[in-house]
């Protein structure tokens, strides 16, 4: 049932988009200080099911895209967001009834809401991934033969493109070379779809989990509980490590934030060693040498006491973390998506191996 | 007075278009076959003056971005322009009743011909330059304060993308950066403008110059006349250097070929040298250690017995070649001018001495 949500319960969706995340989406703060601004200026957003969306209904998502790195330090003011949905709308020719969430993950599942509260649309309660990825073809409508484009990009100066490409895979490649001159950052605007559609591809309830998720972290910390715990428990996924970050190797490249953390193993996992690998989001888990987890399943970093997650940008030496992994959406786990998503894609020389099967 | 361009007026047209091109513009050869395709197949182009555009008209360039080097191997088809204008018009949501030619250049003054034959649309005869310049705001309309934007931009595959930037350096840096993917050629149109302001802004009479250029120099060869000479005297210019090339240094970079050329003098220049500069087109001519004529003044190089515009992708090894200065639309000079397409803007730590002011 629709409802709506106002300006205080963005802290518990922008804390479980970041778990959700798995490293990427960008900072869940500043997009959560968005959210909350327009919301407030605006009046809450409408936050309708999947269900609810009727089927003429025309949508489109509204995030940001480029390197989370660069996006806590060229922050967004959240207008270039809206200007991004407005030309997209503009260039449809016909009214976008409906916001869509195209990731969970650390702002970009906050940022729908600023389109939503400034431009009184409704906000889906779904995403196009179950978590998030890097680019832009990632996405499980993609699966369905849906459409990136048309698609907008906006900056803070107020340049804007509108990009109609062939297929998705070259929507992400001018879109990233745009986005980079953009200044590695950019507020988007994609994947229209009717409500017949936007039911069938996306993941329902998403915004509820983030919100859910959210929730649950904090009640456990105030109750004593084990916080990482109940996240384990809640997303069905398993404790792969625990311990000390000694290393972060990261580097701003082709629009993307790339890099490595190594953490030092504590507890079980004492003299162990786990190297996770991320490109905006984290790629792989790889434990004493051997891959223990990898995209699509998620990849999720924790702080350890607090169950606080950890975006890439954010990894730092010293950070006491569990990684913890989760099942994906299935739909990641058939040819087509792991086609668009498995460990091969990112240059990776081994499959998929579903996160429930592996050995621990 | 209006008259009609037939398939066998495009080879003169493309020559003399080589010659004010300086270099640039894109290779002629490959213009005039597209040109000389889509008149055969859509009959003749009728060519206005610019004093027979009516106010109300509503006008756009049509040609080609990128680096000329890469665009005699990745050959262009002509639907591609046809393509980038007709999004441009769409964008717009009004017709675009005139073509009008950006730049006199190699291919960029018969390209229009390709769209205004395909479309049966009527080519505006002149041009924004009065000679061909490497980037989107090197326009004089733009000294007038006419936007580049919308200006859209398409590739062979069928990538379209519509620009709306807030200035013309913004949109020569993003409408770069997207024809860098796309392969670094693409289709443009930009430029819209209303007939008013195209008489006020724009060079008049280019395309006509370009086949006077044109047939006066095959009349001069025919005749065992001098064509160079005839050349320097139409254009008010003259000689700056003889020779033949003996060093060329090219490379394709940040989507445009740069480099020099370096002449060994002969006749009245024996034991000199001269060096010429070129960003896609020639930006200055150093003749033993001195500049002898820069931007935005045309530094021309032809072959020294035939007259035939040599491209810079073109200079090699052994070309015997005369260097030939002549000077550029007047509003070139101005402040406003110079600070678009001046030496110092292209990083030479000099200031422009008219070409007719200078010694020899």
């Amino acid at each position: 049932m629709a409802r709506l949500i106002a300006a205080d319960d963005l802290a518990d969706i922008a804390r479980g988009a970041a778990v959700l995340g798995t490293g990427g989406g960008g900072d869940p703060y500043l997009g959560m200080l968005l959210a909350q601004l327009a919301i407030r200026a605006h009046g809450p957003v409408t936050l309708v099911e999947l269900d609810e969306v009727p089927d003429s209904a025309c949508c489109a998502d509204a995030g940001g895209m480029g390197a989370p790195t660069v996006g806590v330090e060229k922050l967004a003011s959240g207008d270039e967001h809206v200007r991004a949905f407005l030309a997209l709308e503009t260039a449809l020719g016909r009214p976008l009834t409906h916001v869509i969430c195209g990731e969970a993950g650390g702002s970009n599942s906050t940022l729908p809401f600023v389109v939503a509260a400034h431009l009184g649309r409704p906000l889906v309660d779904g995403d196009a991934m179950g978590r998030a990825f890097p680019e832009l073809q990632m996405a499980i409508p993609a699966i369905y033969g849906v459409s990136a484009c048309p698609l907008a990009l906006a900056d803070q100066q107020g340049n804007v493109v509108i990009l109609t490409a062939i297929d998705n895979r070259w929507t992400e490649r001018i879109a990233r070379a745009v986005t980079i001159e953009m200044g590695c950052t950019a507020a988007l605007s994609s994947y229209v779809m009717d409500g017949a559609t936007a039911r069938r591809s996306l993941v329902p309830g998403t915004i509820s989990l983030c919100q859910e998720l959210g929730r649950l972290i904090v009640t456990a910390r105030a109750a004593h509980d084990d916080p990482v715990e109940r996240v384990v428990e809640r997303l069905g996924g398993r404790r792969l490590f625990g311990g000390r970050v000694t290393d972060v190797g990261r580097r701003t490249e082709s629009g993307f934030a790339r890099g490595h953390a190594l953490i030092a193993g504590a507890d079980r996992w004492r003299d162990q060693e786990c190297r996770v690998e991320f490109q905006n989001e984290h790629l792989v888990a790889i434990r004493d040498g051997q891959v223990v987890a990898s995209v699509p399943d998620l990849i999720i970093v924790l702080d350890t006491d607090t169950a606080e997650p950890v975006t890439t940008e954010q990894l730092r030496y010293g950070l006491r973390v569990t990684v913890v992994a989760a099942p994906c959406d299935p739909r990641w786990r058939s040819p087509a998506g792991l086609a668009l998503v498995g460990p091969r894609y990112f240059g990776y020389a081994f499959d998929h191996v579903p996160v429930e099967d592996g050995g621990d």
